[in-house]
């Protein structure tokens, strides 16, 4: 005879309509499968239409999330309100009152994270957040517990769907920017806002999840240098082309002697790399140990299903927590590694400006660089439709960020530069 | 304090000795980070010339794997024998001295896994085993963990490196079977007998103990349909490039409503597909759940370090469960579905042939195939260089197996027909 596990479920938007329907589809397969018994006892959202679309039980429903939390019978609560507003109260006051937490809450974990993690350590109980970053995709298990063995080097991966949609649109028929951007709003693909998304940020809180497994570091989403793909052109997509690269929005931590390297930003990535053909909404994670070199994670990035499916792992696996009396290791932070200045990247980058067609142009800019420590590796020059201007677009070698940055403010303030247009980092895999 | 873990090493090739070097390595951040103290206490292999260079105590030594058994201080064997003669004895043998086991040997999971995790069971005690699938890649832990809240329809993946080195290196360098095999052989990725990889019972063993997991269900390695890649030439690369595919040693388990459809075969793939992407000795295995969709697991199929680092992983996690006083959920094989008759699948198929050229060849093949139900979907027929004789390739719609394998009977008994040389079957995705 299973113990019955009580489970309440706060906010019922898609991903909580998934759960209920893996949790419907599956109890009886859980029993069987896992030895664990799950019930769903307690539901809350804000909009009570959400109960009668769910077909759940009014008697269970209620439109306050903490009259689930006090309900003494509920073992686990599912945190799914989003943002970090209520839902980190929720949070909170389920740890304060007993309960084991499971939420896929990005911007609270990369945020708060850490506290609720010491929280629930004082009291005995699990916090888990798999859904929290890549959908569906297993990720925060596997760097915890099968990648265990090995120290990381790097965490990299495509973490965005919306923007990966955006970009991977426009690489694959030449729209620009804003057709791309409509046609995901269409498709219900991206945000009427979109700026958590095409800004980074929601790629910055996934990274700094992330790293903070990875690297045993209690990190947030702050200390991620972040800039989001409002700036990429198709012109820049095609000379990507041209150079034999794809544009991806990359998020990357990678330990180094002098810190952790943690940044969100478009970047240059090898046709040839497994992550240049992740596609539309797709997100994959690129992962590399020091025993197991490289491995790479993929699949849907988004969607009801797939979260409701990280979640609902992270639900049985607490149950059998519960089962065996136990805590599963949660985040182990006991390196506490510094985050390096992104003034110390050195790489190679893309920049494209806009200059005046007249002599001197390229000599004039090549001296900036050159005096800025910067060499260049390649040029493409071509004369603009308004004959009076021509695009540049530069690959430099190795370079630090900072001599970049020092030689694009000089560049700026000359008259004969008209605009720097994109400046991409260019990643060697 | 934590209690100290004691592993006994059975086997110190390649793998054993990544084993060796990993703990030497990171015993310390294993303390810090998953909070286990775990120690190599005793070694055993045939060859004493290993624990020199291995530069071990020769008083932990020993070449009788049993002495390391009988030691009651160990907690943990790992057996890395390999093969199903002493390594199938020392597995049950540790089992029956009340030690947790720990291998990487696909062979003895494929045939007497259940067995060993029925003995286990009775014991209260673990078997883990995720480094006999897809090296270091976490394959394993995510299908009983991460995708635990799944019903999977289908697994399916490059799980042999020797095969895909062979396949890609005729598909990027144009090089026959034997070339590529014998560059295979000199770099150390095909052994000097390479049947067991190029007939595809590696592959067969793999995807059976996958399925097993995914579709809680006894199985084993016989119970798979097995071709291996011998009989691929430079023109099935070359007409699967004209068709837009790639090929690759496909190993794939389907959930049906006739039973499971378990089967290792070269197959055609879409060059679009992520898996027609996977190269060299790298694997890589897809995941369909009907929550999270599609995903997928890439990484190093072999290597020392590899699969030493999910041997690690899963000693960490035996010692964990030790600590905690529990044994994790082993297979828990409450389905027991039936397998498929081979000759039930129905999909397209690519069929190259050697014919006579002359008048009526092609009328009286097709007659053929439209008497066994068989439609063609394509056809592309060059003559031969020894201008007698005609090759012929076709793509068929969706057919039966057994009407397939009975076309091609009465086929081969023609005298206009010299060969049929290939048959792969084509994966449509």
């Amino acid at each position: 005879m299973l113990k019955k596990i009580k489970v309440g479920l706060i906010g019922l938007g898609t991903v909580g309509g998934g759960v209920v329907e893996i949790l419907n589809k599956h109890a009886d397969d859980f029993k069987a499968r896992a030895g664990v018994d799950i019930e769903l006892v307690r539901f809350a959202d804000r909009n009570p239409s959400r109960f009668v679309e769910l077909g759940l039980d009014p008697a269970l429903c209620t439109t306050d999330p903490f009259e689930v939390i006090a309900d003494p019978a509920i073992d686990i609560i599912i945190e799914l309100i989003g943002g970090t507003g209520i839902a980190l109260e929720v949070c909170k006051k389920a740890l304060e009152s007993g309960k084991h937490l499971v939420t896929a809450n990005k911007a609270i974990m990369a945020t708060s994270g850490h506290e609720l993690l010491k929280m629930a350590e004082e009291r005995g109980l699990n916090v888990r957040f798999e859904a929290s970053v890549g959908g569906g995709i297993p990720i925060i298990g596997p760097l915890k517990r099968s990648l265990v063995s090995n120290e990381i080097s790097q965490v990299m991966g495509i973490v965005n769907g919306t923007t990966n949609y955006i970009l991977s649109s426009m690489a694959s028929e030449g729209m620009s920017y804003d057709e791309a951007l409509a046609q995901a709003q269409a498709l219900g693909y991206a945000e009427a806002d979109p700026s958590a998304d095409v800004e980074g940020d929601d790629a910055a809180a996934k990274i700094a999840i992330l790293a903070s497994i990875a690297f045993n570091t209690p990190l947030s989403m702050d200390q991620v240098s972040t800039e989001g793909i409002r700036t990429i052109d198709a012109a820049d997509i095609s000379y990507a082309k041209d150079y034999g690269y794809a544009i991806k929005l990359l998020a990357l931590a990678n330990r180094t002697p002098e810190g952790i390297d943690m940044r969100v930003h478009p970047t240059m990535i090898a046709k040839s790399h497994p992550l240049a053909h992740v596609n539309g909404v797709d997100n994959a994670i690129y992962v590399i140990g020091d025993a197991v070199g490289e491995t790479m994670f993929f699949g849907p990035g988004a969607g009801s299903g797939a979260a409701a499916s990280a979640i609902v792992a992270d639900v049985i696996e607490v149950a059998r927590d519960i089962d065996n009396g136990r805590v599963s290791i949660q985040c182990s932070c006991v390196d506490d590694l510094a985050v390096r200045d992104m003034n110390k990247l050195r790489t190679r980058y893309y920049i494209r400006m806009v200059v005046k067609d007249q002599p001197g142009v390229l000599a004039k800019t090549a001296s900036i660089f050159a005096a800025n420590r910067v060499s260049i590796e390649s040029l493409i020059q071509h004369t603009c439709e308004d004959e009076r201007f021509a695009e540049i677009a530069y690959v430099t070698h190795d370079a630090y960020e900072s001599d970049i940055q020092a030689a694009l403010g000089e560049i700026r303030s000359l008259d004969i530069v008209e605009q720097v247009a994109s400046l991409i980092r260019v990643q060697d895999l």
